[in-house]
């Protein structure tokens, strides 16, 4: 019962806020939606992605990942290579088979990642108002699970914002609104459409390995209100050349919003730590987009490393 | 010295073996080539490999990876959904920001798997004359290491096993030699060429999670000649719907022999529990194939999800 | 506020409930306690535990701990033992050198534990008034942390619960309250004092790798009137052959209520899956119990082996 | 036959050294013994060990791990602290429970720990003559696992380096040979007998949190000749407040001969990281020594906290 009141302050507490759709707990692709603005994606869409292959030339959006590679507090992970069952032989069989395996341990979410439905809500209620008390399984989410996210083919757009503020690296705090990214669109001369996987460049990237600590204490990246201008233009997922893709410091005392706004108001894919250094060299601003990503039944985020293709 | 002498025997033992190019420890791409066949990707297959899509319809090829995935021994693999700082909480800041976040433990080769030229090698010797002792770091290979691997885009070719057996699920221990592989590609109507990416569909993985204990004990797959026969073909990558693409048990007492062909002999990546199912009810013989595998710094493998696209 | 509220509501409830001290969230041995019960031990007591040592033999109270030993859900361990660099070498240096080395990933809380201060609270505050909100940090708890926990070093009194239902196995469910366990305690001949840790024996660990699921799925144990009894004592720890100290099914419909008693009222330790068998057959009912747990920094369990000395 | 060479090849080389016991392989225990030096441990010992009790004030010679904690490249080890299924809510049942609990992944080598003695070995050899490639399992030793070890309950005998060299931390680098044990021992007024558990105390823990580089870097300690007199007077187990025991830089060219010599031709346990300060300071040189290792099955190592009682 308390619990019951509880959670229904909270939603009046949401409904309270003029800037949130009234309704952002059901979802328009119905009660039963877990996959979100993937529902963008269509046959023609995928057609119209791969025409827009013209070089031939491919990106990897996703960076080298480590035990060195800052991430979220307390999110670490490491990789270790084992040679299982082969100290001092000679390989198993005549024809001498060695092999080296590797162990992982840590968080997901460090490096180039995706944020699945299940990664962010308000207050315990996340995308199509799935509560956490009803799906949130310590051993996998019962809804709202990375495994259950198709792949992403689109039509990928780059917003070089380095570009727009004719600087190398964007500096933190710097908000994407409505205004930055239509005038930085505009000069590259693309537009932002539904079904589009958007990457803002960023240049923050480029202090990875340089300047961790401040790469990790801060970043330029979308605004409130920039998040709402995507997510109404139908945007199947936003990335960035950032940790976070939000800007942080957050433009007022709300806490990841931003993330709040794509995620669980409007089921819209954050993939962060993307590398988009070599596509804003090229001014590859319109490309395929191409994500498979690892699929842990019931998990949270999946570590990736999508393909542009030109 | 005495190390020297055992590497020099390993190197005559594979001298005197006829099925063995003599050369295999020189990659053709050079001294310091550390992707072999990815080599064969030029701009020109991209381009034409994105001319395949003609229906837009698309395939996730890695199938959900969860603890109860069977797996080569010691393997398996644990993700572990928590929600840090938010026990008896309403959310962080104003606006009730609440998150999961997930933890991963346990082996990267679990489910469906990219192998990269680390992994497998002859009496510690692997792809391009590289020796264990040389580049194989606890922490990360320095040589050879998966983040390394350049995104897969490629024309992919699916050889439906099952069709060409006329039953639903090859029987373990079925090889896959040039004959079985030149048949069944004829009655497909396709053909395999240089810088394709081969997949072999033998319903194999519908085993799995109903008979686990078969699914792990055996496989139909590529036999130790037709292995040399998709290396001579100029193939990027081979793989299969089976849990090591290679028969088991093998047609001789040679162990991963397969492996070794494809991996330390011609730097052939080999992709593992590929879900083909629904490109084979689609006779989708011939697609666009995109792979971008999470970088782990100095990995062996990477669990991947490639999307096929028709 | 609504969070003041909330706790607020969780005292009130607290408070209602006869059976619970009105004040248990302030510790007798003041504000800033951290060990709670350890604070029994005094070397007086040490000293008088060291002269019950008659026959010199020593039983090792910790079980055998691996992947297959059952654990409360999600719970697991895994270790892995490598051989760092050493895959197709002779040893390091001219006396060639070898090793093996172990991983571990999984839970704490697999096989014989101990239970911290930390572990368990009433609606997220714990023992002496601590509120998770306020200690409870992802990488280590900032207070309760098991690191602090002195050595426990006691008269050790075996309670041979088997012996007194005249059986091997005690049932599931059976509850050990004030009149069984001063029953069981006089038929033996022992009195249990301030400053002893209890263990009870009840032939349930013998279950183990015969009916594990059994053996999870229930057990014999203390309950909350017996746990009241044990505390008005003044006991360091409480044990058993059990994986959870405590009788489950519980009595009525409260949760692990006696690892509330125990833990946050009382700050009693809990010792689970102690191998009191030896002891038991030996009818070894008074001993010298030393226990130096693992101090992981902020930890909230740690896996023990307790050792007895007669 | 290669691999019978040359194992053949390092036992020939050992025996060519004139330093190592001809018959090394050969246990003085009997083929099938698996706890070495723990033999040394009897009742009589055991009681006498009690009866060292005068002060009833106990130490704690397990030091606080956490990730922070310098290790032996490529070890370190993390605890993660979780709440399972409790994010948004009020605990479980009318009780209200709420709960912490602990995860753990890395390394058990980190911080305090006993070496068992299918440890560190000879060209692959271990103790009593087993050949890793015998007893080397991935997932659990099959022979010398640390869950084999017994309680170790002997006389301790601290030995302090540092008052032998006037000094607060001995150099690294300075070696412990016999005549610095014993002259260091006689300054004492204790001798060293066989069963004893010794102890050196030299001030390098001190280090810990202030200089992690230097203390991982090197160290003084036990040297060869010193290993094999104290192996010949019948000691337990060789401890110091260093990550190694042994001195580091190593005496001659020769590589952790030290742990050659105590694990695998003698049987002989090593505790590491122990420690010793308090005891130092109260010229505790004489004491009951417990010790109850975790017991993982089939481990190689374990994380401790052996008590000292006066």
């Amino acid at each position: 019962m308390l619990r019951a009141a509880l959670l229904g302050s909270a939603v009046s507490l949401v409904m309270a806020m003029p800037a949130l759709a009234q309704d952002w707990t059901k979802s328009k692709w119905g009660p039963n939606d877990e996959i979100g603005a993937a529902n963008y994606i269509t046959p023609e869409r995928v057609k119209a992605a791969a025409q827009l292959v013209k070089t031939g030339k491919t990106y990897a959006l996703g960076i080298p990942v480590g035990a060195d590679t800052p991430a979220y507090p307390p999110r670490s992970v490491k990789v270790t290579v084992v040679q299982p069952g082969q100290a001092g032989n000679h390989g198993i069989g005549p024809n001498q088979a060695t092999y080296n395996d590797d162990m992982i341990t840590g968080w997901v979410g460090v490096g180039s990642q995706m944020d699945g439905l299940g990664h962010l809500g308000v207050d315990h209620v996340y995308y199509n108002g799935n509560k956490i008390a009803d799906f949130g399984d310590v051993s996998g989410l019962k809804k709202l699970g990375i495994d259950k996210v198709p792949p992403l083919v689109a039509r990928g757009v780059l917003i070089d914002m380095a570009a727009y503020y004719k600087t190398d690296v964007v500096k933190e705090g710097t908000a994407f609104n409505t205004k930055e990214i239509e005038e930085a669109a505009k000069a590259q001369g693309v537009e932002i459409r539904e079904g589009d996987v958007v990457l803002f460049h960023t240049g923050w990237l480029s202090l990875l390995g340089k300047d961790d600590k401040r790469y990790n204490g801060g970043e330029p990246g979308l605004g409130v209100e920039g998040a709402k201008y995507l997510t109404s233009k139908g945007v199947v997922a936003v990335g960035a050349d950032t940790w976070g893709v939000e800007v942080v410091p957050f433009e007022k005392n709300t806490v990841f919003e931003v993330h709040q706004i794509l995620l669980a108001m409007n089921g819209t894919y954050i993939l962060e730590n993307m590398d988009t250094s070599e596509l804003a060299k090229d001014k590859g601003y319109e490309f395929m987009f191409v994500l498979g990503q690892p699929r842990f039944k019931g998990g949270v985020q999946s570590m990736i490393n999508p393909v542009a293709i030109r």
